[in-house]
């Protein structure tokens, strides 16, 4: 199994994504800001595994606060709790994590420094374990939506890497293989940053789940060949009518599958559902360095004096969701209402 | 003014597309297959710079054939004919420009092989020539469709260097801008070999018209901010009922356009129009090398034991087509129509 992230003699040992598929290697980090820092630059991406990184980064920054006092404790903690959450700005993953970071300080009976640090890393830890569960409960409910013999486009990376491990969307294909159906993926390379072909298809030759590599902008020749059976795709964070952001291109496929009248799914933990924001419209979209697009494994390809946007994320309507596939079912439209149920039923704590 | 090809001291001397834009080298070809195997590797590219290409090879190959009588010439002139037709399958330019070429020598009345020879020299250089003549009024026909200070979205390169100069797509954006307007262009990469970044934005940075280069998958972010307010592309062949072949990608962004109700205009030549070609799906379109997927900037990003798609072209159905802008007016939908119009008012001869 790939481990994404783990927590180790008090450290966080992540693999770093930004060089495969080419070298798997491991960065060590030893304090907070170097965890910051991994997620900044994407060592480490994905909305889930973000999250479980935040809670690991939390954990390493309140284990090394020299504090006297459980005030001197508290004001050190909530400043690395709001320097975490600024790492970046969409996945909502992040700000859920540090959230519960902060909620196990105020509600811990026992209010000893040294306490509360060993139950902030127990509690990190207890995190990534549980998103792998949740991964797994996801994708045992969604590999019901996948037929025999289906192929399944997906765009960016959503699998062990994205996650704890497992993954959400990549789950979903996973746990359709471990019920006996065969599936086949077709990724989407997904540049700027090349998620589909450096992390998903590595991520899938390894379990031997057949992959085809393509550019993003072939989903749409596939598609009206009628060579696609469903699209399943991540969350970087999903809004209180169903509106989802994530990678960016993911609303041109969404589009694409609509068209062709075939299913859309987005695949998250209710983790990444944000309650606060009413709309898509209001989810905050990172806009990443201009060199992601300029340059093309590490070389410059674009001539000097052109302009770059490179928004690193898109808003997919709740229109165009055939279902969002979570550890607590599928929620179908009216997905405000079916999101709302998720919390009215007492289901989430949060 | 950028020379994408010429014919000079009996070589064929093109720009080396797939250097540019970090290198501006050129080229020469001395012979007719240099010219073929310069085709087949996109040192060349885009339909109507392909057709010029092929005549100039025609007339290369012709030049240096080494034969004491009538029929041993045109045996051998067909054989080279045929070897051209084969460099690549999709733009319909190619075959149109060689057969152009056979049809002067079927029609010539002096049948001597020294006359023949120079006269298609003459006919390859004439190509050229009408090529930009025509691209220039294509231009000013299709400028009325740009409204000052608009954005305008193009994929692939269809500028100057996809032509004999000036451009079909890039060449309405040139003739909007010496009408006196004000146009900025938003251009697509355009994975897997990066015309829009390597090409057109070099095009236009070295023009003065304001580019901003974004990756494929963000078209549908931008178009659906409503920052806009055209698509024009190029074709690679047309078929009689309008269906467009272009590069790969060009359908999602029909579709994207459609979706929220922005014109998508095709900028084409009538050489680009395949009569014998009742619809889109008859259109071959080229698969290439899985190398420029697995590949980026000569380094491989995919790890091995991935299956690749590389379709170099897609065809976008003329329902999502606002206009056709040709050289003899834009064509409208009903399309079969329109382009039956061209040739029965006997405006083209072929």
């Amino acid at each position: 199994m790939i481990k994404t992230i783990e927590w180790k003699n008090n450290r966080v040992i992540m693999i770093d994504q930004r060089k495969l598929p080419g070298q798997e290697t491991y960065l060590v980090s030893s304090n907070y800001r170097q965890v910051i820092k991994a997620i900044k630059e994407m060592v480490i991406r994905g909305a889930p595994a973000i999250g479980v990184a935040a809670a690991m980064g939390v954990a390493l920054g309140a284990k090394a606060i020299k504090a006297d006092n459980l005030k001197n404790f508290l004001n050190r903690f909530n400043k690395i709790c709001e320097e975490m959450t600024r790492a970046r700005p969409t996945a909502v993953n992040l700000s859920w994590a540090v959230d519960r970071m902060r909620r196990l300080v105020e509600n811990s009976a026992d209010k000893k420094i040294e306490i509360l640090k060993k139950a902030l890393i127990r509690e990190a830890r207890n995190l990534l374990s549980e998103d792998i569960a949740i991964n797994k409960r996801l994708g045992f409910i969604g590999q019901k939506v996948i037929k025999n013999r289906a192929t399944v486009l997906t765009h960016c990376n959503a699998g062990a890497l994205a996650t704890g491990g497992y993954g959400t969307a990549l789950g979903v294909i996973r746990a359709a293989k471990e019920a006996g159906k065969q599936v086949q993926v077709i990724a989407d390379e997904t540049r700027p940053f090349l998620q589909g072909t450096r992390l998903t298809a590595w991520e899938l030759v390894k379990e031997h789940i057949p992959v085809t590599l393509i550019t993003d902008s072939m989903a749409g020749y596939l598609i009206k060949k009628g060579l696609i059976d469903a699209v399943i795709v991540g969350a970087d964070r999903i809004a209180a009518n169903g509106d989802t952001a994530n990678k960016i291109g993911t609303y041109s496929v969404a589009i694409l599958a609509r068209e062709h009248g075939i299913p859309f799914y987005v695949a998250a933990p209710c983790s990444t559902i944000d309650r606060r924001i009413k709309t898509g419209e209001d989810i905050p979209i990172e806009e990443r360095n201009e060199r992601e697009v300029t340059h093309v494994a590490g070389r410059r390809v674009a001539p000097s004096g052109t302009a770059v946007l490179n928004p690193a994320f898109d808003v997919t309507p709740h229109a165009y969701i055939t279902g969002i596939i979570t550890e607590r079912g599928i929620l179908k439209a009216p997905f405000r209402r079916s999101i709302a149920g998720l919390w009215q039923k007492d289901k989430i704590r949060n």
